[in-house]
Order: C-alpha cells, then structure tokens, then sequence
C-alpha cells in the first residue's frame, strides 16, 4: 500500500472516498493502520478509544456539541469539525425562510387568494437591518445574499473583529445593543453553554413588532416558552425556525400550527447531500494533512463549541 | 397659481402629491387647467376623453394591457406607465417564491417534520441556471440577486442586447434554445398576442423535470392546462404563480390545493405601498416633463405592450 492511510468509517462513501484519493492519501478501513479518520458517523457508534496513531479525525458536522459533552474530543490529536463546509446551504435557507416570511408565503400556501390579508402584510429586504448572531462561515455566506437584497447587516461574533460586508460588527458582550436597532434576527451561532436561551424574554421585549426570528443553527438558542409568550402578546411578527428543542417537537408543542411559526425539519443543510458537500472541504484539509499544513476548522481543545 | 399643473386624480394620496410638488410642479383637481395628469386609479374610471391640454399622462400600473386594448393610449400626448418602478419588489418577490419552493417551505408548512420527504427534495440555487424571460427593469433587479446565490443568469428580451450580469442574453426569436439549458424559469415580460401561452405544453416538455416556473408577470403567459397536464406528467417540478388567468382561478381550478403549485395572489407589488414606491418616480417624471427631458418608462405609440 502506498500513500498516507487514512480510514473512512463507519461507512464509505463514493464523493468521500474520491475527495481522500484525490487528497494524496490511500483510503483504510483498519483504525490500527490508519494516520487520519474520516467519521461518517454520529456520536453513538464512534469508537471508545483511538489508539495513539491516529493524528487527525475530521467530522462531519459542524455543530459537534454531543461529542463535546462526551468528552470524545482529547488533546492527543487534531479534531476538525465542519464548521464552515456548509455555510452556503445553511445561508441560502436562511435567506430563503426570512424571504418566504416576509413575502406571506406560508399564508399563501394555507389561504387561498386571501388578498386583502396577505398584501398589507408584505414586507420588504430593501431597507431593512438584519443581525446575524454567531457571525462565521454562515454569515460570510449570508451576508452578500442579504445585500444583494438591499438588506445591511449588523453582525455579532466573539471578538468583534469586522466581518466583510456587515455595516457594523459587534462583539458578544455588546449584543444587547443590538436588538432595538435591527428588524429582523438570523441565529448562526453554535450551541454553548453562553448562547443557551440567547434569544429570551428581555431580547424579544426589545425586537421591533414587525421583527422575524430565524433560527438555522440550534434550537437551544431560543427560549421557546418565552417565544410562545412574546408571539401571543405581538411582541414580534414571527419565527422561521429550522432547529427546534427537542427536534421534532413534541406533538403537543405550542410551537404548532402557528401562522406566526413556520418550521422547517433541520434541512439547512440536507443530509441527502451532505457527503458530495464535504467532499470537496475533506480533499482538501487530507491535502492539508499530508502537507503538514494547519487544517481547516480545527477545533480548538478546551473550547466550549 | 404659481408652476406647471398637474392634476393627480381620481384621488389625492400624501406620497404622490408631495412627489409632484417635491419635482416643481403644482397639483390641480381640474383637468382643463392641467398640462400632466397622474392617474392614480384603473381603467373603469378613466376620463372618457382629455382635453388637449393634457400633454402628459402617467399611469400607477406596469401592466397597462387593459389601457391598450381599450384604446385609451392616443397619440396626442405622452403616456408613460410605471414600467421599472416595482421592479425592486417584485424581483424580491420572485426570488421569495423561487427560494421557498427549493427550499420546500410550503411543503414544511403544511407537513409537520415531514424530514424524510423534505430532506432528499431540497434543492440550491448555488450552481443552478434560471432563464428570466422578459429581461427588463424586474431582470435587472432580479439577477444581482440571483447571482449572490451562486446562480447564472439566461436572459431573453426583444432585441438580445446584453443585459448586465446575464450570462447570456438571448433575443426572443432564440426563446426555444432557453428551455433545455436552463434549471428554472421566471417570466417577467409584459402581457402581449405574443407572449399569451409563452409557456405551452411544447416549452413545458423542454424543461428539465426539476425545472419551477416563476410567473411574477401576466397569468396569461402560461397555457394553465398544459401546465396541469405537465405537472401531472411529472415533465417539471412545479410552479410558483403571483399572477393567474383568470384571478383569482375559480374555486373548482385545479391549479388549488396542489403542492406543486404556489399561489400568492397579485402581491409581488403590494398595492398597500404602491403609492409610496411609485412617489420618488412620479417625482423624477414631474422634473423631467418640466424641464422638457425624456421621460422614464415612456410608452411607444402603436407597440403592444
């Protein structure tokens, strides 16, 4: 065998498979022989220990916090999430949700020709301040879509270091300042202890009563008993949710059958198509490894993601 | 009375008015004493002939089809129409309707955490090539934002004169190469003898079967039986309809209550903000005819639009 062995588990897969061979490295299915891992898998049939060869595991998700909580993730290798692979998908669904909302889609679809409801309820991007929370690769992506729109943006990330095309960046810390000052809210922040019910009572008291909540990134961001209770009071227009919690819902779920919350069963980014959509990420960050260069989306251990 | 006059009828509107006094001019009730005429009503009320005086007539609508077969537009001043001046909103609206459909959101709408159905029938404009056909002011608002989501643009209008940001423009006569090359369509060309049933059943057979129609323009453009026929065929994906033939379709039209069909009714250019939009073009028009300047979205005596 010739080339850097690099193992593809718990399943193969024909996009993955080529990314690693064009990557420079040979694909294995034996853990013992292999330098780096490819997990196609979840948290539940990762293996419980890796022995010390293995350099390098890249997942294939972005929002990891499961394995974070088990502690899967050690300091004897480099882990690389996939925060970032699929920030167009994640982007252009949530430009799509705000879109279809604002533009009474969803009342279209259970109204017929219900003109006289739907027309004063339209609402335009042009003009409008977006804040993106939680401003990476989704915002990146989001961003240009939202101009394109004639929509600016005030983005929000840890350290407040400007982010390209937002109007104005804020740090963290300054969040609260965001909320009078925008229309409407794109969540894109990972799951964390910190960003745990980050849109609660006191924020959706501050959001603009014509504001829209979109939500593509966890649903514990969101306090969706103070959600429930800020939608029946007016205090904002609506929610376009992709993530829930728990995911689904329960069937009892207030969030049910609201005209005001639309929710779409986590398909930012479609898991029919994860795997050609990280094939191109994973060719890289195999080429990346055999050349001794940093990889992409490392994760830094210790971190709280 | 002091400037030119401009009557503004059948009914006086804030937003217009200030427009027409903000552009030089005066506003009058009396038609006899006007030299322009902003005619912020519909055909049915309509003077039944203008004193000569009139030199100048600007209607609120783009879609003037109604004027020109009742032979309202003479020769004996300038008629513009509002041609370009919604282009912002409806290409917004366009874009909603193409993103929503994609991204399965009526589908979400009306099945809850249907996963297994949504998931695999997603589908992304990143890649994706959209034939906008009628490529006037809506396409040109239209294609920036179609281009931030990483699609391509196929443009066809009268002359094929190349429209920015088109990857390609295509004059009509060239309309029947459009339909195989391209993923999605968005018709968006004025309602003509020429472009009833643009859309028939030879053009609906051409599409790829993943192909949506977008209709932000006349209902007359689709032939709605051959689209049914299609639809059931399963020669395109769907369609996304603002407008139909008639509107709204009757009870019994099987256009309803299918998932493959969208329908918004007429509100790609809300009527609750036409005034307002329409205002700072009023405004630049009134400035024009005063100073004696061509004026915007003139219409051509003799062409049908």
């Amino acid at each position: 065998m010739t080339g850097t062995p690099i193992a593809l588990l718990p399943e193969r897969d024909e996009h993955v498979e080529r990314a690693i061979v064009d990557g420079g490295a040979t694909v294995v299915d034996d853990l013992a022989a292999a330098t780096g891992l490819i997990w196609l898998g979840g948290l539940d049939d990762f293996p419980n220990s890796l022995p010390d060869n293995v350099q390098w595991v890249q997942l294939k998700l972005a929002g990891i916090e499961a394995f974070v909580d088990a502690g899967v993730i050690d300091d004897r290798r480099v882990w690389t999430n996939a925060s970032g692979f699929y920030a167009e998908n994640v982007a252009e669904h949530a430009l799509a949700l705000l879109l279809s909302v604002l533009h009474q889609i969803p009342a279209a679809v259970t109204r017929r020709w219900d003109k006289d409801g739907i027309d004063p309820a339209m609402r335009s991007l042009q003009g409008a301040t977006v804040a993106i929370v939680g401003a990476g690769g989704i915002a990146r992506a989001l961003i240009p879509r939202l101009q394109a729109c004639g929509a600016s943006v005030i983005a929000v990330n840890r350290s407040g270091r400007p982010v390209d095309g937002a109007a104005q960046t804020l740090p963290a810390e300054r969040l609260s300042e965001v909320w009078p000052r925008c229309d409407h809210v794109v969540l894109a922040a990972p799951a964390t202890a910190e960003t745990r019910h980050l849109v609660d009572a006191s924020v959706l008291e501050q959001l603009p009563a014509h504001a829209w909540v979109i939500n593509v990134a966890r649903g514990s961001l969101i306090d969706q008993d103070a959600l429930i209770s800020a939608l029946d009071a007016g205090s904002i227009a609506g929610a376009a949710l992709d993530v829930t919690d728990p995911e689904p819902p329960a069937d009892d779920d207030p969030l049910w059958d609201r005209s005001d919350v639309i929710i779409t069963p986590h398909v930012a980014n479609p898991a029919s198509g994860l795997h050609a959509t990280m094939a191109p990420w994973v060719r890289e960050n195999v080429r990346r490894f055999i050349a001794g260069e940093p990889l992409l989306a490392r994760l830094e251990p210790g971190r709280d993601y």
